[in-house]
């Protein structure tokens, strides 16, 4: 096989769940690479070097072998395609494709829980107000779409791992590490999700102080 | 091959740009559909049949053969692996990798585009305010990509037709069917997409009055 070379740059905080979802990618399909901060809160990602980079000016940006690559979900089909081993996405076609709705969902509905329980909240502890009646609404529909998803013994949702599982567990923990009432069965699958070894590897990153 | 029985929800008024690049996947492809219509105007996305079929109660829901899929971007790559036939990614692995970043960043960016020309302006001809400094910040990314992803002769993205040409088209033609400024080749990009047959079938729906 051809020398890899993978860069992927996330920001210098380590709080975009996107970021979070294609270094963890990685890290499950067991792949070398070098990991680069962009400072968002200098506006670093607008930065002439970075914007010759990433062409939408976002992170993450994953370049493998000079090709750059900007959105997490692009990224992770990407690699799945290029390494198939340890897949990130379902192999079977009704799973893969509930997989991903999942995936577009998530970065694309649900605001209220977004901005209120932003993810400082999962890695800095940070406690904010309580819910709005918006979020809780939006609490709702997650959980109806969690509590029907979730399989009953609360492991992954389509037999082995799959991104679409990281991400879904990564929402609920907006709320649950909050302290927020979540569910129990989605509390124990996002408990679960959270213990993986390369979730981890996230999760104790060393943070710059707010 | 076995019957297939494809129904196709999308909003009653046809201005969802999501719904849009599902239909115009189907249209594409040749593939016979229903095509049933989803009041958003009364909520009945949220009611109980509605949401017996969409997990996630938003339009479009593509239902095939009884599997109800939500989001489109899960749809279209849903509907390319069930209907290989006329596909709507690249075969590329490159050039797939960056139309499914096109399609994300359409829907995750570009928000003050998104907010001060909706899609009424492109299909009720709705005229708007003049766009807020964020809005041309916005439209200065998008042409900034564009310009950078458009080819010189100003046809598709990347060789052959993909629904990624389809989803930057109706972008650029907020602003430029609404009558502000656009690059040169951008609207041309933008007609040229807007004339293919599939896509002139969404534009000439009968909609119901404002
Ligand atoms: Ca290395
Ligand atoms: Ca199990
Ligand atoms: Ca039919
Ligand atoms: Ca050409």
């Amino acid at each position: 096989m051809q020398k890899q070379d993978i860069k992927l740059y996330v920001d210098s905080q380590f709080t975009s769940p996107y970021a979070m979802s294609v270094f963890v990618t990685l890290q499950e399909k067991g792949l070398d690479f070098d990991l680069l901060t962009v400072d968002l809160e200098a506006n670093a990602q607008h930065a002439h070097d970075y914007a010759a980079t990433s062409l939408t000016q976002r992170v993450p940006t994953l370049v493998h072998n000079g090709f750059a690559l900007s959105e997490s979900s692009a990224i992770t089909e990407y690699l799945d395609e290029v390494f198939p081993k340890q897949a990130v996405y379902p192999k079977e076609i009704h799973a893969r494709a509930r997989a991903r709705q999942v995936q577009a969902w998530i970065r694309s509905a649900l605001m209220p829980i977004r901005v209120e329980r932003n993810t400082q909240v999962i890695f800095y502890g940070k406690k904010l107000e309580p819910l709005s009646d918006a979020a809780k609404a939006a609490a709702g529909q997650l959980f109806l779409v969690g509590e029907s998803l979730v399989p009953d013994d609360a492991e992954n949702l389509f037999g082995d791992w799959s991104v679409a599982d990281l991400d879904l567990a990564l929402m609920i923990n907006r709320l649950a590490l909050h302290g927020d009432h979540v569910p129990e069965k989605l509390s124990r699958f996002a408990a679960q999700q959270w213990q993986r070894p390369a979730v981890q590897l996230w999760v104790n990153q060393a943070r710059p102080a707010l």
